[in-house]
Protein backbone atom coordinates (compact mmCIF):
# COMPACT_ATOMS: atom_id res chain seq x y z
CA UNK A 1 0.00 0.00 0.00
CA UNK A 2 0.93 3.71 -0.14
CA UNK A 3 -0.43 7.03 1.40
CA UNK A 4 0.27 10.20 -0.47
CA UNK A 5 -1.13 13.84 -0.05
CA UNK A 6 -0.96 16.90 -1.65
CA UNK A 7 -2.65 20.09 -0.22
CA UNK A 8 -2.94 22.90 -2.11
CA UNK A 9 -2.77 26.37 -0.13
CA UNK A 10 -3.19 30.25 -1.12
CA UNK A 11 0.43 30.66 0.09
CA UNK A 12 1.93 26.97 -1.75
CA UNK A 13 1.78 23.19 -1.36
CA UNK A 14 2.42 20.32 0.67
CA UNK A 15 2.74 17.33 -0.60
CA UNK A 16 3.71 13.90 1.46
CA UNK A 17 4.18 10.51 0.69
CA UNK A 18 5.47 7.15 2.82
CA UNK A 19 8.09 5.13 1.60
CA UNK A 20 6.52 1.42 2.05
CA UNK A 21 6.45 -0.69 -0.92
CA UNK A 22 5.90 -4.76 -0.66
CA UNK A 23 4.38 -7.46 -3.12
CA UNK A 24 2.60 -9.74 -0.37
CA UNK A 25 4.04 -9.04 3.14
CA UNK A 26 7.57 -10.97 2.75
CA UNK A 27 8.78 -8.82 0.37
CA UNK A 28 9.00 -5.30 1.68
CA UNK A 29 10.81 -2.36 0.66
CA UNK A 30 11.74 0.99 1.35
CA UNK A 31 11.38 3.27 -2.12
CA UNK A 32 11.18 7.17 -2.46
CA UNK A 33 7.49 8.12 -3.84
CA UNK A 34 8.03 11.82 -4.06
CA UNK A 35 10.41 12.81 -7.29
CA UNK A 36 10.62 16.54 -9.41
CA UNK A 37 10.29 16.52 -12.38
CA UNK A 38 12.61 17.78 -15.51
CA UNK A 39 11.08 21.10 -15.93
CA UNK A 40 12.21 24.35 -17.82
CA UNK A 41 12.79 27.71 -15.76
CA UNK A 42 9.56 29.08 -14.51
CA UNK A 43 8.51 25.89 -13.69
CA UNK A 44 8.74 23.23 -10.72
CA UNK A 45 6.44 20.23 -10.71
CA UNK A 46 6.46 17.40 -8.29
CA UNK A 47 4.73 14.03 -8.61
CA UNK A 48 3.57 11.71 -5.49
CA UNK A 49 3.38 7.82 -7.07
CA UNK A 50 1.10 4.74 -5.99
CA UNK A 51 0.53 1.98 -7.41
CA UNK A 52 2.36 -1.14 -8.58
CA UNK A 53 6.13 0.07 -8.88
CA UNK A 54 6.93 -0.67 -12.02
CA UNK A 55 4.35 1.27 -13.95
CA UNK A 56 5.37 3.84 -11.61
CA UNK A 57 8.92 4.10 -12.29
CA UNK A 58 8.29 3.00 -15.88
CA UNK A 59 6.10 6.45 -15.69
CA UNK A 60 8.78 8.78 -14.24
CA UNK A 61 12.00 7.29 -16.33
CA UNK A 62 9.84 7.85 -19.42
CA UNK A 63 8.80 11.33 -18.36
CA UNK A 64 12.92 11.68 -17.80
CA UNK A 65 14.00 10.81 -21.14
CA UNK A 66 11.18 12.37 -22.87
CA UNK A 67 12.44 15.54 -21.41
CA UNK A 68 13.72 18.09 -23.61
CA UNK A 69 13.01 16.20 -26.39
CA UNK A 70 10.33 18.79 -27.80
CA UNK A 71 8.12 15.86 -28.98
CA UNK A 72 4.29 16.99 -28.24
CA UNK A 73 1.93 15.47 -25.81
CA UNK A 74 5.29 13.95 -24.10
CA UNK A 75 7.70 16.63 -23.26
CA UNK A 76 7.00 18.24 -19.86
CA UNK A 77 9.96 20.75 -20.28
CA UNK A 78 7.35 22.75 -23.27
CA UNK A 79 4.60 22.60 -21.11
CA UNK A 80 2.73 26.01 -20.93
CA UNK A 81 0.72 25.39 -17.97
CA UNK A 82 1.09 22.90 -14.99
CA UNK A 83 -2.63 21.67 -16.40
CA UNK A 84 -0.62 20.53 -19.33
CA UNK A 85 2.12 18.62 -17.14
CA UNK A 86 -0.46 16.54 -15.56
CA UNK A 87 -1.87 15.87 -19.00
CA UNK A 88 1.29 14.31 -20.33
CA UNK A 89 1.61 12.52 -16.92
CA UNK A 90 -1.61 10.65 -17.72
CA UNK A 91 -0.45 9.77 -21.37
CA UNK A 92 2.67 8.29 -20.67
CA UNK A 93 0.67 6.32 -17.78
CA UNK A 94 -1.84 5.39 -20.65
CA UNK A 95 0.67 4.40 -23.16
CA UNK A 96 2.86 2.16 -20.09
CA UNK A 97 -0.36 -0.03 -18.76
CA UNK A 98 -1.42 -0.52 -22.08
CA UNK A 99 1.89 -2.23 -23.21
CA UNK A 100 2.54 -3.83 -19.89
CA UNK A 101 -0.96 -4.58 -18.55
CA UNK A 102 -2.23 -7.45 -19.78
CA UNK A 103 1.16 -9.10 -19.03
CA UNK A 104 0.83 -7.89 -15.84
CA UNK A 105 -2.39 -9.07 -15.00
CA UNK A 106 -2.16 -13.11 -13.83
CA UNK A 107 0.22 -11.70 -11.35
CA UNK A 108 -1.42 -8.14 -10.00
CA UNK A 109 -2.46 -5.14 -11.30
CA UNK A 110 -0.07 -2.78 -13.47
CA UNK A 111 -2.21 -0.09 -12.53
CA UNK A 112 -0.61 3.74 -10.70
CA UNK A 113 -2.06 6.83 -9.58
CA UNK A 114 -0.30 9.96 -9.01
CA UNK A 115 -0.28 13.56 -7.10
CA UNK A 116 1.47 16.37 -9.14
CA UNK A 117 2.12 19.36 -7.89
CA UNK A 118 3.26 22.78 -8.79
CA UNK A 119 3.87 25.96 -10.01
CA UNK A 120 4.24 27.59 -14.02
CA UNK A 121 5.16 31.46 -14.00
CA UNK A 122 2.26 33.44 -14.18
CA UNK A 123 -0.06 30.36 -12.64
CA UNK A 124 -1.18 30.52 -9.04
CA UNK A 125 -0.06 26.86 -7.57
CA UNK A 126 -1.77 24.02 -8.74
CA UNK A 127 -2.21 20.42 -8.38
CA UNK A 128 -3.75 17.60 -9.98
CA UNK A 129 -5.01 13.75 -9.05
CA UNK A 130 -4.01 11.73 -11.85
CA UNK A 131 -6.26 8.32 -12.00
CA UNK A 132 -5.46 5.09 -13.24
CA UNK A 133 -7.51 5.64 -16.21
CA UNK A 134 -5.41 8.82 -17.08
CA UNK A 135 -7.57 11.07 -16.64
CA UNK A 136 -7.08 13.91 -14.02
CA UNK A 137 -8.80 15.88 -11.67
CA UNK A 138 -7.72 19.67 -10.33
CA UNK A 139 -7.84 20.63 -5.97
CA UNK A 140 -10.29 23.82 -5.81
CA UNK A 141 -10.90 26.08 -2.83
CA UNK A 142 -13.67 23.76 -1.45
CA UNK A 143 -11.62 20.68 -1.23
CA UNK A 144 -7.60 21.74 -1.01
CA UNK A 145 -6.36 18.06 -0.58
CA UNK A 146 -6.51 15.13 -2.62
CA UNK A 147 -5.10 11.88 -1.57
CA UNK A 148 -4.38 8.53 -3.11
CA UNK A 149 -3.39 5.07 -1.54
CA UNK A 150 -4.64 4.30 1.93
CA UNK A 151 -6.39 7.53 2.50
CA UNK A 152 -9.12 7.01 4.70
CA UNK A 153 -7.51 7.07 7.88
CA UNK A 154 -5.75 10.16 7.61
CA UNK A 155 -9.06 12.02 6.18
CA UNK A 156 -10.53 12.73 9.32
CA UNK A 157 -8.43 15.33 10.49
CA UNK A 158 -8.06 17.13 7.35
CA UNK A 159 -11.94 17.40 7.09
CA UNK A 160 -11.71 18.75 10.46
CA UNK A 161 -8.71 21.31 9.85
CA UNK A 162 -7.57 21.97 6.64
CA UNK A 163 -8.70 24.66 4.45
CA UNK A 164 -6.99 26.42 1.50
CA UNK A 165 -6.18 29.62 3.85
CA UNK A 166 -4.24 27.33 6.20
CA UNK A 167 -0.51 28.96 6.27
CA UNK A 168 2.36 26.34 5.19
CA UNK A 169 3.70 25.30 8.43
CA UNK A 170 0.11 24.25 10.03
CA UNK A 171 -0.74 22.13 7.08
CA UNK A 172 2.62 20.19 6.97
CA UNK A 173 1.80 19.36 10.41
CA UNK A 174 -1.69 17.90 9.28
CA UNK A 175 0.17 16.30 6.73
CA UNK A 176 2.20 14.29 9.49
CA UNK A 177 -1.20 14.17 12.05
CA UNK A 178 -2.31 12.42 8.88
CA UNK A 179 0.16 10.14 8.42
CA UNK A 180 0.44 9.33 11.86
CA UNK A 181 -3.58 8.35 11.82
CA UNK A 182 -2.68 6.24 8.74
CA UNK A 183 0.61 4.84 9.92
CA UNK A 184 -0.99 3.50 13.54
CA UNK A 185 -3.83 1.21 11.26
CA UNK A 186 -2.10 0.27 8.34
CA UNK A 187 1.28 -1.60 8.76
CA UNK A 188 1.77 -1.38 4.99
CA UNK A 189 1.87 2.40 4.96
CA UNK A 190 5.72 2.94 6.44
CA UNK A 191 8.40 5.44 7.68
CA UNK A 192 10.30 7.12 6.36
CA UNK A 193 8.34 10.17 5.41
CA UNK A 194 9.05 12.41 2.22
CA UNK A 195 7.55 15.77 3.27
CA UNK A 196 8.09 18.79 0.66
CA UNK A 197 6.88 22.28 1.42
CA UNK A 198 6.82 24.52 -1.53
CA UNK A 199 6.51 28.08 -0.91
CA UNK A 200 4.81 29.68 -4.02
CA UNK A 201 6.26 31.84 -6.21
CA UNK A 202 9.80 30.46 -4.76
CA UNK A 203 10.26 27.94 -7.75
CA UNK A 204 12.68 25.94 -5.75
CA UNK A 205 12.57 22.37 -5.07
CA UNK A 206 14.84 22.96 -1.86
CA UNK A 207 11.87 22.41 1.07
CA UNK A 208 12.09 18.05 1.10
CA UNK A 209 12.67 16.96 4.22
CA UNK A 210 12.77 13.42 5.59
CA UNK A 211 11.14 12.22 8.22
CA UNK A 212 12.85 9.01 9.94
CA UNK A 213 11.44 6.97 12.79
CA UNK A 214 13.31 8.95 15.42
CA UNK A 215 13.20 12.04 13.77
CA UNK A 216 12.68 14.09 17.08
CA UNK A 217 10.09 16.82 15.89
CA UNK A 218 8.05 13.45 14.35
CA UNK A 219 8.32 12.21 17.61
CA UNK A 220 7.51 15.23 19.93
CA UNK A 221 4.38 15.91 17.34
CA UNK A 222 3.15 12.74 17.71
CA UNK A 223 3.65 12.54 21.54
CA UNK A 224 1.95 15.88 22.39
CA UNK A 225 -0.86 14.87 20.15
CA UNK A 226 -1.20 11.98 21.86
CA UNK A 227 -1.25 13.63 25.04
CA UNK A 228 -3.04 16.71 24.03
CA UNK A 229 -6.23 14.25 22.36
CA UNK A 230 -6.29 12.47 25.88
CA UNK A 231 -6.92 15.37 28.11
CA UNK A 232 -9.54 17.05 25.35
CA UNK A 233 -11.17 13.66 25.16
CA UNK A 234 -11.31 13.74 29.36
CA UNK A 235 -12.49 17.32 28.88
CA UNK A 236 -15.25 16.35 26.71
CA UNK A 237 -19.03 15.66 28.48
CA UNK A 238 -20.07 12.53 29.18
CA UNK A 239 -23.22 11.21 27.48
CA UNK B 1 -23.11 1.42 3.47
CA UNK B 2 -23.53 1.12 7.30
CA UNK B 3 -21.08 1.59 10.01
CA UNK B 4 -21.50 -0.20 13.68
CA UNK B 5 -19.15 -0.16 16.07
CA UNK B 6 -19.43 -2.90 19.55
CA UNK B 7 -16.62 -1.87 22.54
CA UNK B 8 -16.27 -4.98 24.83
CA UNK B 9 -14.79 -3.37 27.90
CA UNK B 10 -14.40 -4.68 31.55
CA UNK B 11 -17.49 -2.80 33.01
CA UNK B 12 -19.84 -3.87 29.59
CA UNK B 13 -20.32 -3.23 26.44
CA UNK B 14 -20.65 -0.22 23.71
CA UNK B 15 -22.80 -1.23 20.47
CA UNK B 16 -23.31 1.48 18.33
CA UNK B 17 -25.01 1.86 14.36
CA UNK B 18 -26.07 4.48 11.62
CA UNK B 19 -29.29 4.32 10.18
CA UNK B 20 -28.59 4.69 6.81
CA UNK B 21 -29.52 2.26 4.05
CA UNK B 22 -29.21 2.84 0.33
CA UNK B 23 -29.66 1.25 -3.03
CA UNK B 24 -28.08 3.84 -4.77
CA UNK B 25 -27.84 7.71 -4.15
CA UNK B 26 -31.28 8.06 -5.10
CA UNK B 27 -33.01 5.36 -2.83
CA UNK B 28 -32.40 6.12 0.66
CA UNK B 29 -34.20 4.95 3.71
CA UNK B 30 -33.58 4.94 7.68
CA UNK B 31 -33.47 2.09 9.53
CA UNK B 32 -32.80 0.20 12.57
CA UNK B 33 -29.81 -1.45 12.81
CA UNK B 34 -29.48 -2.25 16.71
CA UNK B 35 -31.55 -5.25 18.18
CA UNK B 36 -32.05 -7.42 21.07
CA UNK B 37 -32.49 -11.17 20.14
CA UNK B 38 -34.87 -13.33 21.84
CA UNK B 39 -33.47 -14.48 24.37
CA UNK B 40 -33.77 -16.69 27.45
CA UNK B 41 -33.81 -15.13 31.16
CA UNK B 42 -29.95 -14.92 32.29
CA UNK B 43 -28.89 -14.08 28.67
CA UNK B 44 -28.92 -10.77 27.13
CA UNK B 45 -27.95 -10.53 23.45
CA UNK B 46 -27.73 -7.76 21.00
CA UNK B 47 -26.60 -7.73 17.40
CA UNK B 48 -25.63 -5.19 14.62
CA UNK B 49 -26.54 -5.48 11.49
CA UNK B 50 -24.71 -4.49 8.06
CA UNK B 51 -24.92 -5.32 4.47
CA UNK B 52 -27.94 -6.83 2.47
CA UNK B 53 -30.58 -5.38 4.22
CA UNK B 54 -33.03 -8.62 2.31
CA UNK B 55 -30.42 -10.80 3.99
CA UNK B 56 -30.15 -9.22 7.43
CA UNK B 57 -33.94 -9.01 7.99
CA UNK B 58 -34.39 -12.37 7.19
CA UNK B 59 -31.78 -13.91 9.32
CA UNK B 60 -33.27 -11.09 12.07
CA UNK B 61 -36.41 -12.59 11.38
CA UNK B 62 -35.66 -16.38 11.44
CA UNK B 63 -34.00 -15.98 14.35
CA UNK B 64 -37.12 -14.64 16.12
CA UNK B 65 -39.19 -17.44 14.50
CA UNK B 66 -37.08 -20.33 15.58
CA UNK B 67 -36.51 -18.83 18.72
CA UNK B 68 -38.43 -21.48 21.43
CA UNK B 69 -38.54 -24.16 18.66
CA UNK B 70 -35.65 -25.95 20.83
CA UNK B 71 -34.23 -26.86 17.54
CA UNK B 72 -30.66 -27.16 17.82
CA UNK B 73 -28.53 -25.07 16.78
CA UNK B 74 -31.15 -22.51 15.58
CA UNK B 75 -33.02 -21.41 18.60
CA UNK B 76 -31.05 -18.52 20.21
CA UNK B 77 -33.24 -19.42 23.61
CA UNK B 78 -31.53 -22.47 24.00
CA UNK B 79 -27.91 -21.26 23.66
CA UNK B 80 -25.84 -22.68 26.37
CA UNK B 81 -23.11 -19.40 26.17
CA UNK B 82 -22.64 -16.65 23.62
CA UNK B 83 -20.55 -18.14 21.60
CA UNK B 84 -23.03 -20.49 20.48
CA UNK B 85 -25.22 -17.53 20.18
CA UNK B 86 -22.89 -16.15 17.46
CA UNK B 87 -22.91 -19.78 15.73
CA UNK B 88 -26.52 -20.11 15.48
CA UNK B 89 -26.87 -16.34 13.64
CA UNK B 90 -23.89 -17.41 11.70
CA UNK B 91 -25.34 -20.58 10.69
CA UNK B 92 -28.93 -18.56 9.80
CA UNK B 93 -27.05 -16.12 7.88
CA UNK B 94 -25.28 -19.08 5.69
CA UNK B 95 -29.05 -21.10 4.87
CA UNK B 96 -30.20 -17.61 3.76
CA UNK B 97 -27.39 -16.53 1.71
CA UNK B 98 -27.43 -20.24 0.04
CA UNK B 99 -30.78 -19.70 -0.44
CA UNK B 100 -31.05 -15.86 -2.03
CA UNK B 101 -27.75 -15.60 -3.38
CA UNK B 102 -27.58 -16.95 -6.88
CA UNK B 103 -30.72 -15.10 -7.40
CA UNK B 104 -29.76 -11.72 -6.11
CA UNK B 105 -26.02 -11.32 -8.02
CA UNK B 106 -27.06 -10.38 -10.94
CA UNK B 107 -28.40 -7.22 -9.05
CA UNK B 108 -25.90 -6.31 -6.03
CA UNK B 109 -24.80 -8.84 -3.26
CA UNK B 110 -26.69 -10.81 -0.72
CA UNK B 111 -23.95 -10.89 2.05
CA UNK B 112 -23.99 -9.38 5.02
CA UNK B 113 -22.21 -9.10 8.77
CA UNK B 114 -23.14 -8.82 12.04
CA UNK B 115 -21.47 -8.09 15.49
CA UNK B 116 -23.52 -10.31 18.09
CA UNK B 117 -22.42 -8.67 22.14
CA UNK B 118 -24.18 -9.24 24.66
CA UNK B 119 -23.86 -11.61 28.42
CA UNK B 120 -24.42 -15.36 29.43
CA UNK B 121 -24.86 -15.63 33.37
CA UNK B 122 -22.05 -17.09 34.52
CA UNK B 123 -19.98 -15.62 31.56
CA UNK B 124 -18.36 -12.25 31.61
CA UNK B 125 -19.71 -9.62 28.56
CA UNK B 126 -18.65 -11.08 24.72
CA UNK B 127 -18.37 -9.53 21.96
CA UNK B 128 -18.50 -11.00 18.27
CA UNK B 129 -18.27 -10.54 14.70
CA UNK B 130 -19.95 -12.70 12.65
CA UNK B 131 -18.66 -12.42 8.73
CA UNK B 132 -20.68 -13.08 5.71
CA UNK B 133 -19.23 -16.61 5.61
CA UNK B 134 -20.93 -17.33 8.45
CA UNK B 135 -17.63 -18.00 10.72
CA UNK B 136 -17.04 -15.42 13.48
CA UNK B 137 -14.48 -13.88 15.55
CA UNK B 138 -14.28 -12.90 19.56
CA UNK B 139 -13.34 -9.49 20.45
CA UNK B 140 -10.53 -10.16 23.12
CA UNK B 141 -8.56 -7.55 25.59
CA UNK B 142 -5.83 -6.93 23.11
CA UNK B 143 -8.17 -5.15 20.30
CA UNK B 144 -11.38 -4.43 22.57
CA UNK B 145 -13.24 -3.14 19.69
CA UNK B 146 -14.90 -4.55 16.43
CA UNK B 147 -16.49 -2.83 13.37
CA UNK B 148 -18.29 -3.52 10.07
CA UNK B 149 -18.88 -1.53 6.96
CA UNK B 150 -17.14 2.01 6.42
CA UNK B 151 -14.50 1.02 9.25
CA UNK B 152 -11.74 3.20 8.12
CA UNK B 153 -12.42 6.72 9.05
CA UNK B 154 -13.72 6.11 12.74
CA UNK B 155 -11.11 3.99 13.36
CA UNK B 156 -8.11 6.70 14.42
CA UNK B 157 -9.76 7.76 17.43
CA UNK B 158 -10.34 4.13 19.23
CA UNK B 159 -7.21 3.23 18.41
CA UNK B 160 -5.52 6.16 20.11
CA UNK B 161 -8.07 6.07 23.32
CA UNK B 162 -9.81 2.96 23.65
CA UNK B 163 -8.27 0.05 26.04
CA UNK B 164 -10.53 -2.39 27.82
CA UNK B 165 -10.24 -0.63 30.66
CA UNK B 166 -11.68 2.01 29.67
CA UNK B 167 -15.23 3.23 31.47
CA UNK B 168 -18.52 2.83 29.57
CA UNK B 169 -19.23 6.33 29.70
CA UNK B 170 -15.87 7.23 28.26
CA UNK B 171 -15.77 4.54 25.62
CA UNK B 172 -19.78 5.59 24.66
CA UNK B 173 -17.76 9.59 24.18
CA UNK B 174 -15.29 7.44 21.89
CA UNK B 175 -17.84 5.87 19.74
CA UNK B 176 -19.81 9.25 19.01
CA UNK B 177 -16.48 10.87 18.21
CA UNK B 178 -15.73 7.44 15.44
CA UNK B 179 -19.33 7.90 14.25
CA UNK B 180 -18.51 11.47 13.91
CA UNK B 181 -15.49 11.27 12.03
CA UNK B 182 -17.11 8.74 9.57
CA UNK B 183 -20.63 10.59 9.08
CA UNK B 184 -17.93 13.65 7.87
CA UNK B 185 -16.04 11.97 5.40
CA UNK B 186 -19.21 9.71 4.27
CA UNK B 187 -22.25 10.68 2.98
CA UNK B 188 -23.90 6.93 3.11
CA UNK B 189 -23.44 6.69 6.54
CA UNK B 190 -26.41 8.28 8.38
CA UNK B 191 -28.02 9.25 11.24
CA UNK B 192 -29.47 8.53 14.00
CA UNK B 193 -27.45 7.06 15.54
CA UNK B 194 -28.43 3.77 18.03
CA UNK B 195 -26.34 3.54 21.23
CA UNK B 196 -26.18 1.17 23.65
CA UNK B 197 -24.62 0.75 26.95
CA UNK B 198 -24.29 -2.20 28.46
CA UNK B 199 -23.36 -2.39 32.52
CA UNK B 200 -21.79 -5.95 32.92
CA UNK B 201 -23.99 -7.98 34.94
CA UNK B 202 -27.43 -6.14 34.26
CA UNK B 203 -29.09 -7.96 31.92
CA UNK B 204 -31.00 -4.92 30.62
CA UNK B 205 -32.07 -4.05 27.87
CA UNK B 206 -32.78 -0.47 28.87
CA UNK B 207 -30.04 1.88 27.99
CA UNK B 208 -30.56 2.05 24.50
CA UNK B 209 -30.31 5.63 23.02
CA UNK B 210 -31.43 7.10 19.94
CA UNK B 211 -29.16 10.02 18.85
CA UNK B 212 -30.42 12.15 16.33
CA UNK B 213 -29.04 14.99 14.35
CA UNK B 214 -30.41 17.86 16.64
CA UNK B 215 -29.66 16.03 20.24
CA UNK B 216 -28.02 18.71 22.96
CA UNK B 217 -25.26 16.39 23.84
CA UNK B 218 -23.87 15.17 20.22
CA UNK B 219 -24.10 19.11 19.03
CA UNK B 220 -22.18 20.07 22.27
CA UNK B 221 -19.80 16.48 22.32
CA UNK B 222 -19.16 17.35 18.34
CA UNK B 223 -18.22 21.61 18.78
CA UNK B 224 -16.31 20.99 21.97
CA UNK B 225 -13.91 18.23 20.43
CA UNK B 226 -13.92 20.15 17.37
CA UNK B 227 -12.53 23.46 19.11
CA UNK B 228 -10.61 21.63 21.18
CA UNK B 229 -8.79 19.83 18.57
CA UNK B 230 -8.40 23.39 16.79
CA UNK B 231 -6.86 24.22 20.13
CA UNK B 232 -5.11 21.56 20.45
CA UNK B 233 -3.34 21.55 16.79
CA UNK B 234 -2.31 25.24 17.26
CA UNK B 235 -0.54 24.60 20.15
CA UNK B 236 1.55 21.33 18.54
CA UNK B 237 5.10 22.84 17.38
CA UNK B 238 5.71 23.08 13.95
CA UNK B 239 8.12 21.50 11.73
Amino acid sequence: MTYCLGILLRGGLVLASDSRSNAGVDQVTHVRKLAFLPTAAGCTAAILSSGNLATTQAVLSTLQERSGSGLPGLDVTAAKSLFEVAGIVGSILRTIVERDGRYVAPYGDAAAGFLVGGQMAGEAPRLFQVYAAGNFIEATDRTPFLQTGETKYGKPILVRALTIETSLEEAAKLALLSFDATLRSNVSVGMPIDLLTYVADSFSTESVRTIEVHDPYWMALREAYGAGLSELIDRLPTP
